[in-house]
C-alpha cells in the first residue's frame, strides 16, 4: 500500500472489439496504484467516445490520435504519466517512441516492435529517455512461473539439461482472417504483424518464458516455421530445436492451427536432480518431479513459496487468480518501480523485447536451414 | 458498456488485514461500472486512513464509523449509492439496515446476518426500502457454475436424483483463533459469528451452490455438525444428508479441519441421463458424464456455452479468470440491475440469505437428532 | 519365486457372461503360483465345456455341479486345493462351507454371504476347518491403498479426524434388470443378492476400504439407503454418516444410479497434520496434502514406498498395473500364506466378511432412523 | 474363447533380474491362449532353473542355450511353437532367425534387431519361413491408442496437420550403467544395444506410435540426438522434427535424462477440425478437443468405442487394465492370427521393426545436420 496518488495511465488502442486492451485496463487498475485517465482508444470517434464513457475517462481526454494525446497529457499538470500501447504490432515502435520522447513511461504489449531493427533503436530511445519501458510478457506474472524461476535459480534441480516449452492454440485453423475477424485480420497481415505470424504472436511468449525460467539465453536454434493453412502468408505453426548457453537442449513448439487447443502453454525444465512442470491450464500449481523421491505439487498463495511467488498472489491459496491478475502483477511491479519502491526486476523490458524480435527474425529466416546462431545474450 | 457515471461505492470494513474486503474492492471496480468513493474501513484511525490512501479514497471520505459515513454519503449529491458490508457477521444486519433505511443499496458478504430472525427482519427492510440488496455467494458468479445451472434447468440430465457437494478446507485444523489470527478469531467467536462456525462460513456456500445448480430447495436434512478441535465452541466440521423437493437425495460436506485441503469446493449432480461435476480447483471446466456416450468437458469462455455462462467471461477461452472475476460478475450484474439494464436475476438476495440462515440454525440445532424439516422454499 | 508346484484352483461360477469369474481366473494365474485345474463354471453343460476349453481345463474336470466337483477334486491326489467362489451371493455360503468341510481352502468374491447370520456361521466353519478363507475386497490389493494404510498407521497424518469414501457407478440408472441383463438381474433380486443392493455390491467395498485404510472400526452410523429407480426392490443409492472408534467422523456414499459415473471409488482421510486422497481413476497415485508444506504425489512402483506397497507392484513406476493385478495381489498373498511363506495379513478374511454383512444389515434396517450402533470390532 | 490347445511358448531371456521377460510371460498367458512350456531364461544354470521352477516349466525344458532349446522343442510333438525373444538387442536377430528357420513363430521385444541391415535380412527370413513374426510395440496394444488410430483413419479430425509425441523418462539421469545396474548396463553398451541408446530403447516406441496413430509414414526428419550424461557413449536425449507423408509436421521427443519423469509417453494429433491427446499416465482416456464444440473424453471399455478398441478391453469401463494387458492384447491377436481366427493386422511385424531401425540409424547419423530423408514407407 502506498499513500501517493495513483499513477495516471493513457491507453493507445483498446477500443471496442479489442481483446487485449480491456485486459490492460483491468490489470492496470486492479491494485489501485494506477488509474486510467486518458486514451486514444480508436480512430473511430464514436468508438473512441464509447470506450471513454465505459471506462470513466473524461470526454475531453479521449483523443482522436495518439500524438495529440501524448502532447496534451504531457503538458498537463495532472496528465497521464504512463502510456500503454495496445495497438497492432506495426504501431508499437512509433507510439512507444513518441511517448518516451515526451517524457512518459511506456508499457507495451508484445512483441516490442515490428522487427529487430526497430527494437534495437527503441532500446536506445529508452536509455536516452530516462523513462521506464515495460513489456507485457504476461506469463512471467504468474506466481508459479516466478516460483519456477526461483527454483531453477536456487539450483534445486541441479544444472538444467532439457527444456520443453509448448504453446498450442487452434483458433487460426481456418482462414478466418478472410472472414472479417478483426483479431485474425491484422495478425495475418505482414504490414501490421511483421515477419512473424504465430511465432510473433505466441512464439515469443514461449521463448521469453523459457529464458525467464531457465535463466540462460538460447544460443542456437533449428527451426521449422510454416504457414499451414492454404493461402496464409505468415506462419501459423512453429517447431524449433533450441540450445541454451550452458548446453541445455530444448524444444519450442508454438501453433495456432492445433485445432481444439485453447491456449495451452506448458513448460517443462529438467535438471540433474529433478524436473518441473508448469501448465497454464493449471496455473496455480507447480509440479516438481524428483529423481529420488515423491513428486511435489506447490500451490499458489501458499506460505512456503518464495517471496517472489508470494508477492504475486493477492488472496490465499485455493482462491484462484488468473490471467488478469498475472497481467496486473506486471503493472504493479512496474508502478512500484516508477514510484521508487522496487527495482521492477521482474518486469520484462526492451532488452527482452529485442531478444524476442531477434528470435522471430532468426527463426523465420533460417526455417528449414538447420542450426543457426541466435545473436544476443538474453539479458 | 454504458455511458452513465460509475456507481459510487462505500465499504464498511475491509481495512488492513482483511481478506474479503480487498476482494470486494477489486471485484467492484473491475468492470468500471462501480468506483470506490468512501469507506469506514477500520475503527483504527491509522488503518482507516491507510486503506483510503491505498485505494484512492479522499481522506475526508474515510469515516470513523459506518453510521457517520452513511449519513454523510447519503446527504451528498455525489455520495456513495451502494454500501458493501464486509465486517464480521454480527454487524451485517445493523449496517445493512442502516444503509437501506438511508436509501442506499447494499451488497453484503455472506452470511446475510447473525441469525435467521435478523435475516427475516432484514428481508422486510429490503422490501420496504425499495433498494436492492445483494449477497456475495461468490461461487454462483463462476461461468461454469452458471452453465451447470442452465444444463440442469434445460433438463439435459433428466430429473435430478443425487447431489454431492463438498467444501473442504484445512486452515482451522489447529486452534489458531487462540494465536492472534484475526480471520480465525472472529469466526470462532459466537458473538461475532453466530451459532454456526464452519457451517456459517463455508457450509452456506455449499448449500447455496447446491440449490442454485439444482434449482430445487432442500426440504429435509439430517446433520452431523461438530467442533472437532478441542476447546472450540463453534463447529468446524459438518456432514449433512439432504433431501430436495422433487425427491433428489444429497450429501453436503463442509469442513475446516480437513488438514491439507485448501479451498476445495466440488459439486456433482446426477440425473436420469447423466451427471455433471464442477470443482473449484478446475473452475474453468465443467465435466458432463453421460450414461450413453463419451464424457464432455466444457470450457469457460467458449462460444458454445449458454448466454448466461458466456456473459460471465471477459476474455476468450484458455485465458483463465478466477475468484476475483467471479466476485466481479456478481457486482456487475448488480450494478446493471441498479442501472436498469438487467434484472439481476442471478444475484443472490436476501431471500437466499434467509435461506442460508435457516439452514445453519436447523442443522446446528438438529445435529445428531436424525431427519428434520428445513423450512422455506429456497426462492 | 518358489520351487513348489502351483496351487491348483477350482472355480465355482465364472462361465460365459460372467464379469468377475474371468477376473479371478486371470488374477489367480498371473504370478504362476496358482493354476486353474477344475471348475463348475456353469449349470449349462455347453457353457461349462466352453469355459473349460477356453481356459485349458481338462474336459473331465469341468463338473456339472459344485458338490460333485468338490468331492472329486478333494479325493484326487492332484486335485484342486483352492476353491474360488464367483457365484451370485446366495450361493457363497453353501459353496464355501462345502469346500472348507472337504478340506479345501476358499477364496470368495464379496460379499462373504447372503446375510450376517451366514457370515457368523461361516466364521465358525473356517476356524473349525483349519483351512484358509480369503475375500476379494480387491481395492485393498492396490499398491497405493496399501501405502495409504501404512501412512495412517505410521501416524504421518496424526490422529484421523475425517474420512470421506465415495463409490459412484451409474450403470443401474435404468431398470436393466428387467431387460435380460444378467449382471443386473441377480443383483436386483433379494433371493440372490440379500437385503442389500448397491450397498451389498459396492457399499461393502467402500466400507471395507475405509476401515482398511483408517485402521479403526466404524462404531455408529446414520444411513439413508434407498431404491431410487421406480419398481426396484433393493437399494441403488446409499448415503451414510459414520463415526469411527477414536472419534473420527465420516461419510460413505455408494451409488449405482449416479448416471455417467463409471466406477469411481475415492477415499480421503484427514488427520491433524494432513490428508491423503486415493482415487481409483488414478490408482497409481496417492496424493498427500499437508497443513504446513507442499503437497506430495507418490507413484506406484517407486523405491521410496513402504515395503507393503512395493511388494504390490510387479513392474517399475510409470508402467501401470490395474484391476487384475490388484486382484492378483490378493491371490498371491493368499497362495504364499497357504504355502507357508507369508502370514497373509493383508488378505481380507471371514471376519471382514462378517463385518461387511453387519454393515449392510445395520444400514438397511436403520435407514432413515438416525444414528445406530454397528456391532463388532472391525478386526 | 477357443477349444484348441494353448499355443506353447518358449522364452529366450527373462531370467531373474529381467524387467521385460516376466511381462512377456504374464502377458502371453493372461488370456489362456498361450502357455509357457520351455525356456532358455539365463546362461546361469541356477537362475535358469529358478525361472523354470517359478513359472511352472518342467526342469528338462529349461535349456542352457537357445540353440539347443529351439532344436529340441522343434523336434518334440508337444514342443513350443512360439519363441519370445527378450534378450538384449544384439541377440534379437540371431535368435529370431534360428527360431524362424526351425519353423517356429517369433514374438520379439523391440527393437527388432541391432541395426537396419539385420532388420532387412530378417524381413526376408520371415517371408521365406512362412512363419509369423510379431514385435511388442506395446503401446499399440492399449485400447485408447487403437481408438485414436480409428478416429484418425475415419477422418474425424480432418487431414492431419500436426503431431507431437513425447516419451520422457529420467532413470538414466545418472551414469548408473557404471554402477552394476543390469538394465542400464547393456543399454549403454553399443555392442549390445546398437547405435541407438535412448532412441533405440524408447524413441522407437514414440516413432512407431506416431506412425500407428497417424497412419502415414515419416518422410523426413531433422534430429538432435545427444549423450547428455558425461562419459556416456550412446544417446540419452533426442529431439527430432518430423515431416509426414501428406505434409503433416511433427515433433518427437524422447529422453532418459528428464530427471523425475517416470514413463511419460504422450501423443497429440491435430487435424483440420480437432485434435486428440493420449497420455500413458491416463491411458484409459482419450481426449478429443474440437474446434467447434465441447471437448470429449472417451473411456476404455465403453460400448460407444470402435470395435478395435472394445476388443482390447477385458473388463468394463472404470476397471482399469494396464501395461501387462496392453502387452497381452498383442499376444492375443498374434495367437489368434496363428490359429487362423484373425489377421493379426494390429500386431506390429518385421516391417515395423525395419522401419524403427531405419529411424534410429537415420536420426543418429544425421543428428545436427539438418533435414534428411527417411527411407521406406512405414508399412
Amino acid at each position: 500500500m502506498s499513500d501517493v496518488s495513483p499513477l495516471r495511465l493513457a491507453l493507445v488502442g483498446g477500443g471496442p472489439g479489442s481483446f487485449i486492451g480491456p485486459v490492460h485496463r483491468m490489470a492496470a487498475e486492479l491494485d489501485s496504484a494506477i488509474r486510467l485517465t486518458a486514451g486514444a482508444f480508436s480512430r473511430d470517434p464514436a468508438k473512441n467516445a464509447q470506450a471513454a464513457a465505459a471506462w470513466g475517462v473524461a470526454p475531453d481526454r479521449a483523443y482522436g490520435d495518439y500524438r495529440t494525446m501524448i502532447a496534451a497529457e504531457a503538458a498537463r499538470e495532472d496528465g497521464a504519466r504512463l502510456v500503454a500501447v495496445v495497438t497492432p504490432n506495426h504501431l508499437h515502435f512509433e507510439v512507444s517512441k513518441a511517448a518516451l520522447e515526451a517524457g512518459l513511461h511506456v508499457m507495451s504489449d508484445k512483441p516490442a516492435t515490428l522487427n529487430l531493427a526497430e527494437a534495437l533503436e527503441l532500446e536506445k530511445i529508452v536509455v536516452a529517455s530516462g523513462r521506464r519501458y515495460g513489456l507485457t510478457y504476461v506469463y512471467t506474472g504468474y506466481p508459479m512461473v516466478r516460483e519456477a524461476r526461483e527454483i531453477v535459480a536456487r539450483g534445486d534441480l541441479g544444472a538444467v539439461r532439457k527444456v520443453i516449452v509448448e504453446y498450442s492454440q487452434g483458433w487460426l485453423s481456418r482462414p478466418i482472417e478472410r472472414e472479417d475477424n478483426k483479431q485474425a485480420g491484422w495478425r495475418a497481415d505482414p504490414a501490421q504483424s511483421g515477419v512473424g505470424g504465430c511465432i510473433g504472436d505466441i512464439g515469443v511468449h514461449a521463448f521469453n518464458l523459457a529464458e525467464f525460467v531457465v535463466g540462460a539465453p538460447v544460443e542456437r536454434l533449428c527451426a521449422d516455421v510454416a504457414a499451414v493453412v492454404p493461402g496464409r502468408t505468415l506462419d501459423d505453426d512453429c517447431n524449433i530445436l533450441l540450445r541454451f548457453a550452458g548446453g541445455a537442449r530444448g524444444v519450442l513448439i508454438a501453433s495456432q492451427i492445433s485445432a481444439g487447443a485453447r491456449n495451452g502453454l506448458t513448460i517443462k525444465v529438467y535438471g540433474e536432480k529433478g524436473g518441473l512442470i508448469w501448465s497454464h491450464e493449471r496455473h496455480t500449481e507447480l509440479t516438481l518431479d524428483w529423481l529420488d523421491g515423491p513428486s511435489q505439487v506447490l500451490h499458489a498463495g501458499s506460505p512456503y513459496l518464495s517471496a517472489a511467488a508470494q508477492a504475486a498472489s493477492r488472496i490465499p491459496t485455493g482462491h484462484p487468480e488468473g490471467f488478469i491478475e498475472a497481467f496486473a502483477n506486471i503493472y504493479r511491479d512496474f508502478a512500484a518501480a516508477i514510484a521508487g519502491s522496487g527495482d521492477g526486476g521482474l518486469v520484462p523490458g526492451i532488452a527482452h523485447g529485442a531478444r524476442g524480435m531477434a528470435f522471430v527474425e532468426t527463426a523465420v529466416a533460417a526455417s528449414g536451414a538447420g542450426w543457426v546462431a541466435l545473436q544476443g545474450d538474453g539479458r
